[in-house]
């Protein structure tokens, strides 16, 4: 498979310019945007999407049930005892999530992806793959490892006890920081790192 | 970066016969043997490492602090009750979680690794891509989606209600089986295949 690199820089032009209509209606999570201009001030690569990890509350009898999932309420900054409890409701299966971050980065080459997977490793993605190549850029997936997926009822009865609820608030807020924190170390990576250039990364 | 096929061939050799020590000395999970020959049969892959999931219960004040975690028990099975709450003990800060099965697989080319990617995808294995790209072979990775993570104790205090013990376990037996019933289904998957063969995909 060979990348055609007008085809990649149209695309990725194309993808920008979404994004900017994105970020124009509010609709990209604050805590991303850094991330994704240091994505996009590197020469061979562009964003094209991304969620920036978050807490969510979902009706569900089992995780992973795509097709039956319903979303309560989702969080992508830290919470309360009160935000939780006030959206509990009577939901006979009911479970809490904190979802790590995860992006999705287009690249120009085969060389171009080695690089990023590595500097994703080294910065703590340690969850980083090619997921498709096509002829107008390679795509790379990479997600955090902070997660924690646990049921607060099931089959209609309560699974925690009611004085619990700070103690599980209190974990899933440290996790969701403990991302928040490796996006940024991420970012910092990025702006410093001294891009190797279109003539190196891209043919 | 161009795979140099004998490389590739010498390695496929040596990690094939590791893997037939690993097998009689009964270090490989058993629900995985299966799928690791039908991976095995294929003229363009190998298998380098598998878990076929499992439920474990950990100490850690949260979850990924690799290096803080102690593993207190794991199971590749369903599990009772029994079992879980007779090694349950007093742990300041205990985690139970159902992890997904996880394979990494060695393909001979990109258009091997695409082939692979996809079929993996077909099969239910959203999770799939390319970790490593070397002179004697492409790494990819896959994992599957059914996972749970959740405190039983937290900071010395009991998080769940001792009644709701027999519906977690419920729960985690159920992922653990939706697990391994994708992984019969991958193994299906790969013996019908009508393997393209090493002219096709190798070269």
């Amino acid at each position: 498979m060979r990348i055609d690199l007008d085809a990649w820089l149209r695309r990725r032009a194309y993808t920008l310019k979404e994004l900017r209509e994105h970020l124009a209606a509010g609709r990209v999570d604050e805590d991303v945007i850094g991330l994704l201009e240091a994505i996009n001030s590197l020469p061979y690569a562009f964003s094209t999407s991304s969620c920036s990890g978050r807490i969510q509350l979902y009706e569900a009898n089992e995780p992973g049930e795509k097709f039956e999932l319903r979303t309560v309420s989702k969080w992508h900054t830290p919470i309360s005892v009160d935000q939780l409890v006030t959206v509990m409701g009577s939901s006979r299966n009911l479970w809490l999530a904190v979802l790590p971050p995860i992006l999705h980065i287009c690249v120009c080459s085969l060389a171009a992806a080695e690089h990023l997977l590595k500097t994703l490793r080294d910065s703590g993605f340690k969850r980083a793959g090619i997921i498709s190549i096509s002829h107008d850029g390679i795509t790379i997936e990479t997600m955090g490892t902070e997660r924690m997926e646990m049921p607060l009822r099931l089959d209609g009865k309560d699974i925690i006890r009611r004085e619990a609820i700070p103690l599980i608030v209190e974990r899933a807020n440290s996790l969701l920081i403990r991302s928040k924190v490796r996006l940024s170390k991420l970012e910092e990576v990025l702006k410093d790192e001294v891009a190797g250039g279109m003539d190196n990364l891209c043919r």
